[in-house]
């Protein structure tokens, strides 16, 4: 079993690629990932599974087909399954990602951002 | 679809009863709650699923029946599944958890801590 406690702050800390989720932490066959983020990413959408965006430090949009959500720390999104999204972020900002093992950041639009879903930080 | 932001603080104000999660968001079959908690709870476990801690506002500990975790501000904890645990909190401390749909909060261990599973803020 694992008594770890996991400090975001500190995990963050750990790298400085944007785009780039690192798993922090795994509860059944679900993950957490923290990302940074910095400027605009791709549209796409995730055809399985919802996906939910945490702002730990920062600001950033998710710009939807139909409207925007404006996020600042301490602040949830949930993105249903197969809605396309495109995250935001004029600054640098610190988020964590809860959603299935295995998801790809990207969906299914492969892209110069399509990241690794397995890098653990 | 929704398109609403969740602010948690904003969530957590309207609230006050300690050991009453109230869930915020859900996220395919799974839920996020938020919980105000002041004092020792009861040991129990979650046979069927892991759990997961994060501590917003102030500090808690998860004491295991071999060691203990104390948790600040930005800390997360995974409890395993059916290991038994008994959260505590010197001072009103403000938290969330993540876990399936349906999950009770003292487990199979009824008590006066028994709380409902779903009521929403």
């Amino acid at each position: 079993m694992s008594l770890n406690k996991i400090n975001l702050k500190d995990k963050l800390s750990k790298f400085s690629e944007h785009w780039s989720p690192r798993i922090i932490a795994e509860m059944n066959d679900y993950q957490f990932k923290l990302a940074k983020i910095k400027g605009e990413f791709v549209w796409h959408d995730h055809k399985d599974t919802d996906e939910v965006f945490i702002v730990i430090e920062g600001t950033m949009s998710i710009e939807f087909r139909d409207g925007i959500v404006d996020l600042s720390e301490g602040e949830l999104c949930v993105v249903p399954k197969g809605i396309e999204h495109k995250p935001y972020a004029e600054n640098e900002c610190k988020i964590m990602l809860v959603e299935p093992r295995g998801v790809t950041n990207t969906g299914d639009a492969e892209s110069e951002f399509t990241a690794s879903n397995d890098v653990w930080v």
